[in-house]
């Protein structure tokens, strides 16, 4: 493992800090911002951003330092594809190629030579940062919209490594809308049995695991009904026996403005999952 | 009055607001930035910001709204300089022209034209928001770096309309640091008693007023001997009977990561004045 700390800057008591690495996953240098609290820490929440963010969005604008330093909850909020491959029109469009890696594994050329966001946030980095630390971490995962899908799906998937999972206006049923069916048909393939494995509605319908998922939907939101599709995760989890909260919140968009008011809410809930 | 309302969006409870209007201090469309909370206001805190900045960095970055959501603080934070006017170098220099107004009325050309954020933020912003939101206000005034230095010179002029004033990692003597000899000189012109207006440690040493102000600074700011000398405050403060404090704090930068630390702390202060 060689990783290079780019910057540390102090907050809240505790250390920003931007880090560069090789990945193994995607075969390019991938970046990272991770929150260390100074005191010790119960476990470590990964974040997961949206279409167009990347490794700073969360920690500059979500005003989550604050509680992470209080409750000791280290941050770690990757980039939201690789950087620097430059295939023919992955610039082009806000919602696929870069900034839009949509956490899966791609199958479809040339996007699998390095858009594999599932196999990094879900196996490489959580490793990783606990090599870096030195220190073997308790693990939630959290996310906005494309993030929100991520942190849905990865979740799921890996109930052995993340103890809780909440989402600020996720993608909720990818299949279905038109940000997932182009993102899934351009990485995945025209074959959509192949989606199924990243769509959280879909996933939530089959699971019997116990889950702790809790989720944020602003009611003013522009891409509620067309991208985001709530109703389909609110359905999937009709009587099961897990502990699923969505809370419609009257007014609320989709940003940041958003995010930070009931941030402090998310980190609570990932705190007592962390600390058991 | 007329005031464009460009955007809305609820933030704890509150409303961001960005606004534009035609300035009559600087003959130019300006925008700024309005945090309205939900509750009943105690008054309004006018937040300068610094060099490259606009009306959008305290608000996105600083973590103040969920503090002035609950205090019942409003905010106010108008952009740094005129835009759109595009005088020959206005450009071409981070630290002079657009995007550093540096708070004063220029008497040079061509800034005098339009260059009087001075006027602008301490005259004309305070009376507009009471027009718009229909309300008599009381108010405070804070800023960082180069919007400290405004902060401090506005208020310890204007102690009729701010009733407390704070900074983070101010620019204390501009009429010795390189910031503000250059924008000083090109503002106002070589000669250099025109400049003591404008400086704030001159300012205080002559001061009679009953002043409370509040300042932090980072220990670590890669600005704090060169441009920025909370030394030469201290000195100017010694021995009056005045309210000052001034936070040397070990380890943190001159970013927003060191502002959000302790904005919260400034927020209370400026709240104990406001609700007298």
């Amino acid at each position: 493992m060689s990783i290079k700390l780019l910057s540390s800057t102090k907050s809240f008591d505790g250390f920003v800090e931007k880090l560069e690495h090789d990945s193994t996953s995607t075969k390019t240098k991938m970046t990272f911002t991770l929150y260390k609290p100074s005191k010790k820490s119960v476990g470590a929440l990964m974040w997961l951003s949206g279409l167009t963010c990347n490794e700073d969005n969360f920690i500059t604008k979500a005003g989550a330092i604050r509680l992470a330093s209080e409750l000791g909850i280290i941050l770690v909020c990757p980039d939201t594809s690789p950087r620097g491959t430059n295939f023919e029109g992955e610039h082009d469009n806000w919602d696929f190629g870069s900034g839009a890696g949509f956490y899966l594994d791609a199958t479809r050329s040339p996007w699998d030579k390095n858009y594999s966001m599932y196999s990094y946030v879900a196996k490489e980095l959580p490793s990783l940062v606990e090599s870096y630390l030195n220190i073997p971490l308790k693990w939630s995962i959290s996310g906005h919209s494309m993030g929100g899908h991520g942190a849905l799906t990865l979740g799921m998937k890996h109930t052995d490594l993340f103890r809780s999972i909440s989402a600020f206006a996720p993608i909720c049923a990818p299949k279905k809308c038109p940000w997932g069916k182009k993102a899934f048909a351009n990485y995945l393939g025209e074959n959509d049995s192949s989606w199924n494995e990243y769509d959280a509605s879909l996933l939530l319908k089959k699971s019997d695991s116990h889950l702790n998922i809790l989720i944020d939907q602003g009611s003013k939101d522009n891409f509620l009904e067309k991208e985001l599709m709530p109703k389909e995760i609110i359905e999937a989890a009709e009587g099961k026996d897990i502990n699923f909260k969505l809370n419609l919140r009257e007014g609320y968009d989709h940003s940041y403005y958003f995010i930070s008011t009931f941030i402090e809410e998310h980190l609570r809930f990932h705190y007592e999952f962390l600390k058991a």
